[in-house]
């Protein structure tokens, strides 16, 4: 081959392998003039995630779970619903009144996909989706399937349930990152129509308005980002504030998370995704406008998550009675309620509070529920969804934990969302340099805040091992500071560059690596993963005497499937004083590291006691054996099982 | 005074003492002629109580409870519900579809109190009640004030949640209690209207129904008791039978505990009291048919609630979510839902099972859930009840667990009924004598099975006190045997009579004492009370660590309010190896027996300590101190506080 076409043919492929243009390649959140933002995202076409630990949840999320789900939608009448409004189809309309959402959120979920590189067929679906969406709409912007036709009358009248703003939310979110992953307008612009509709209607000096279930202020903020049309922002402080013309009953302020300025809250309570939404939309609001109230507010209720109402997966909402927060330290582990989504929206919200901060504490929490409460929300076949979370099972059949389809089906489009936006979390510029948040076989081509491009690949078997190689390649060379984040969970970090030990090292912090960098220059990072145990605060009454284990970023879990046989699984107490044993099982779930731990059985199996007997303080002997730990984001990916998280020890 | 009129005063004070013409006093359950009734109880007139621990509690009941429950239906319109109805008011219709119902239980309940002396003001209240009710009915037999006007169309319709048959259940009983202690037929006579509309309407052969919520089944066989007429036995049956042709959806079948063949069941699961009402049927149906399929599943169904399902406190239904039971052993204490009425439930299904068997474990299981978890369900006051009795409470002021209204307001009623029928559940006769259940000061006056006269009486502090003075006396010598119960809580427990220690005393049965009875005879039955530590079966997760504290058949809490100040009462662990003091208090919580007993206070205070941390096996060395325990049943009458039935102890 000719130089020439060589270099055309290169060319061509470099063409190729760029799948946006310039303008449209922004991050998931667009901080990039977000006053309050310390840290800039960069946009998910700007990060190639390699083989490891996300390539097959990412794989199956393309492959499986997007066209399972577009089916299902089919199947349920989800997609006709909007063609009945067009008049393309005469069928009734099905689902509950929030269906037009999880439509929204499967086209946000295609659209992050695309921005990992062209899927030509799913793009159609979804370009088809898109056309039977805008063809619904109303000449008035007004788009909704379920307030239309015979159900006209309840438009705007069931604020508290009725979901339309939280419909709308999802379907900017949807129709921005469609704009930024494709150019094209048609879906956001419908959204904006909509929009233009509901500022004309409502807000100050027009009819009074709230959302019942918080999402569309954060979808308000960012179109504010993607227009800067300041009106977007303003009416979501508006909806933020609370309109005291509502009128809005105590238990439904709680329930609701919504109708009450957001900035006298005092903590969280009440329905956990509103909650989540609405702290992240919150979070968003402060991003743009500074106002400390909100920051003061957001800070309070972050403190009151991870200090009283988080589980240890980073699952959020104990209550199954309202999907709802329950009292500091009530956190049942059968019982968890633990919505993926809600585990997604402590996602969002940590992710908005790093943006305005660089605090590691809000990315540590941010990883505590990406790889385990959120992760475990879809199975590794990919077409299986939990909708709750939990950290005990008895192991009933009938209990079916993961399913294809919900009624209420919001957490299988948000886990396919979070997927496929997930290159999107790896990397923060600020002035100062690269912040790197996660770790994983990867590549970064992206460029510092001054616009000198830079390339970062990362080599590592994260989190399996906690060894993680950074090549970081400036174009040419050039100082900037590179931010490592050390997990909290990390009982020993060390860091060299180019073999050249760094000292000064510390856990739950990025380590600033201020130098001129020049192209070939090697960061290596140890991270020590060693199993360890972790205990609750004794006030969460049902963890007391039971200890987890982790791994790294990973909770793990007890199935019964893996134990001896002979001994129920409830009647293992791990021996502390014993030593872990890891091993690599390739075949097993996807590619697990497998872990053993010295436990004693019960000498008298539960199940023959009474249920109360009089207390001897005396444990009796018990048999000793041991027994077998896997990552708490594979539990029930076999037959029925027991499972358990928190386990009595002696 | 001459002596012929001073006999004429006599005969006239003694038969205004005498509330009851003989024929009508009849016990709760009237299982006189039932085939398969070892047991027969006596009438609640039979039984007079004295000072004592449920004195102050029956006081409050009739002269606060009753009296402002009747105020609150006026209040709340439940009763004008009936008066619309016949055309007496022109309001709408108020409360949920199930009002009808609550009135009927505060008749039986005021039937019940009149049984144990006269109340004129009370009684013609009710009777007015009954003029307002028995003037709704139709010609047709029909009287249910929410499917009538304008709900109409809806009648029998919805089978499921409809409460149609429920209401008619309440109704059947009120209308017997009414008629036992009063004579007057006119509100069963207008109950059996409704019943006869419905066998010319449904059943084998005309249109299908079931009991959604079950309740009639054992409302017809008392009915079946009452009337001998074998049709109301038949359509118990019938309903406890399933009618296929209802096609119950199977997550129905399961919630609703009906809608499919009682004796097919074999596990507690569904909406709690739902399940204690059909299990009570059934046990009413065994006893009138001895059908052994049902006394089978009963026996199964007994023994997965107590050795899986029930509280210590005997409360049932551990999800608020269905109000529902969980799995085995979820028995959460701060979640517990534990409805008053279901404790109540467990009572009427235990007393049903004494009455087949003379087994002494079911009235251990009664005796638990009437001092504990039926108990605690009415305030010292009388005018405020508890919807659920959680074994565990974190003191938020919002939290208001003890209520004088519900909109559901099925638990006040029933505690109200149970408490007036109390001393019906004080004895039985057999064949071969009298059964002693439960001990208070007391007086028997009723007949041994051959109709000899026989007073017993009962002098004791019980349960403050273990020992129990009884006094037995028959009209003329006689040879029988006297039946006493020994607690399975008693460790130690021993008999004398006339002084003379009898041999072989044994806790968990019924002691029996047969010998040639003569007046004046004693019998004295001491009962270690000792405090002591129940443990919980190690499969209940929330129990691990902790121990209850009992005292006879009193189960023991913490109250944040009596602990010493500067810990937080969720800081104190029990020192395990300490021994309790006992303290009475005449003037705290209407009377109680005070316990105290030595603790540890956490080194570090929960509060300041993170949600999660590395875990360390050795527990900090804590701070000595005392804290106190109050009778579970007297939770929550003062100011807001935390309370906890099981505590950590070391």
């Amino acid at each position: 081959m000719e130089v020439p076409r060589l270099r055309l043919c290169l060319a061509i492929v470099m063409l190729l392998c760029t799948p946006l243009a310039a303008e449209d390649a922004r991050p998931v959140l667009d901080t990039a003039h977000s006053p309050k933002a310390v840290l800039h995202g960069v946009p998910v076409s700007a990060v190639t995630l390699g083989d490891g630990f996300w390539a097959p949840r990412r794989k199956v999320n393309v492959e499986v779970s997007l066209p399972t789900l577009l089916e299902l939608f089919e199947q349920k009448g989800i997609l006709d619903n909007f063609r009945r409004i067009s008049g393309k189809r005469d069928v009734p309309r099905r689902g509950p009144l929030f269906t037009d959402s999880d439509v929204y959120k499967w086209l946000e979920a295609v659209a992050f996909t695309l921005q990992s590189g062209p899927r030509p067929e799913l793009r159609a679906s979804a370009e088809a989706v898109i056309d039977d969406i805008v063809a619904a709409q109303e000449p008035s912007g007004y788009l909704n399937t379920y307030y239309s036709r015979e159900n006209l009358a309840e438009r705007h009248q069931n604020m508290r349930g009725g979901h339309e703003l939280y419909c709308l939310g999802h379907m900017l979110q949807a129709g921005i990152a469609w704009q930024r992953a494709t150019g094209e307008r048609k879906l956001l612009d419908s959204g904006i129509r909509m929009v233009e509709y509901l500022l004309s209607n409502f807000g100050p000096g027009k009819k009074p308005i709230f959302t019942g279930h918080p999402e569309f202020e954060l979808a308000l903020v960012e179109l504010y980002r993607t227009t800067a049309d300041r009106r977007y922002l303003d009416f979501a402080g508006y909806l933020l504030g609370g309109d005291p013309r509502n009128h809005v009953a105590p238990r439904d302020i709680t329930y609701l998370f919504s109708g009450k300025p957001f900035y006298t809250r005092t903590r969280l309570e009440g329905h956990a995704v509103r909650a989540m939404y609405a702290s992240s939309g919150a979070a968003d609001y402060y991003l743009e406008t500074g106002d400390e109230h909100y920051f003061r507010t957001l800070q309070t209720l972050w403190q009151d998550m991870v200090r009283h109402k988080m589980y240890l997966t980073g699952g959020v909402g104990s209550r199954a009675s309202g999907e709802a927060f329950g009292e500091p330290y009530e956190l049942p582990n059968q019982q968890a309620y633990t919505e993926s989504c809600a585990a997604i929206g402590n996602i969002f919200w940590n992710w908005r509070m790093l943006q305005a901060t660089a605090a590691a504490p809000y990315m540590d929490e941010l990883e505590r529920a990406l790889y385990n409460g959120a992760n475990s929300g879809l199975s590794l076949g990919g077409n299986l969804y939990c909708y709750r979370n939990p950290l005990e099972l008895v192991g009933n059949p009938e209990d079916k934990i993961r399913n294809p389809w919900y009624d209420t089906t919001c957490c299988p489009p948000n886990l396919q969302r979070l997927l496929g936006s997930l290159p999107g979390y790896f990397y923060s510029t600020s002035k100062d340099g690269l912040y790197v948040h996660l770790y994983h076989n990867s590549e970064l081509r992206w460029h510092l805040e001054d616009g000198s491009p830079l390339l970062v690949a990362q080599s590592t078997r994260y989190p399996w091992d906690g060894a993680v190689e950074l090549k970081v390649e400036p174009a040419k060379p050039r100082e900037f500071t590179l931010f490592l984040r050390i997990p909290a969970w990390a009982r020993k970090a060390e860091i060299s560059v180019n073999g050249e030990p760094v000292p000064g090292v510390r856990a739950g912090a990025y380590f600033a690596l201020r130098r001129a960098w020049k192209p070939a220059d090697r960061v290596l990072l140890r991270l020590d993963v060693t199993p360890r145990f972790t205990a609750a605060n004794p006030r969460v009454r049902e963890n007391l005497g039971k200890v987890a284990v982790e791994r790294g970023p990973l909770v793990y879990c007890m199935e019964g499937i893996d134990q001896p046989s002979g001994v129920a699984m409830f009647d293992w107490s791990l021996d502390a004083a014993g030593k872990f044993e890891s091993e690599w099982r390739s075949n097993l779930l996807g590619g697990i590291m497998l872990l053993r731990h010295k436990a004693v059985a019960a000498a008298t199996p539960s199940a023959t006691e009474a249920l109360y007997r009089p207390f001897t303080p005396a444990p009796e002997k018990g048999k000793p054996g041991v027994i077998t730990l896997i990552p708490y984001y594979t539990f029930a990916n076999r037959e029925p099982s027991p499972m358990q998280v928190w386990i009595p020890y002696r």
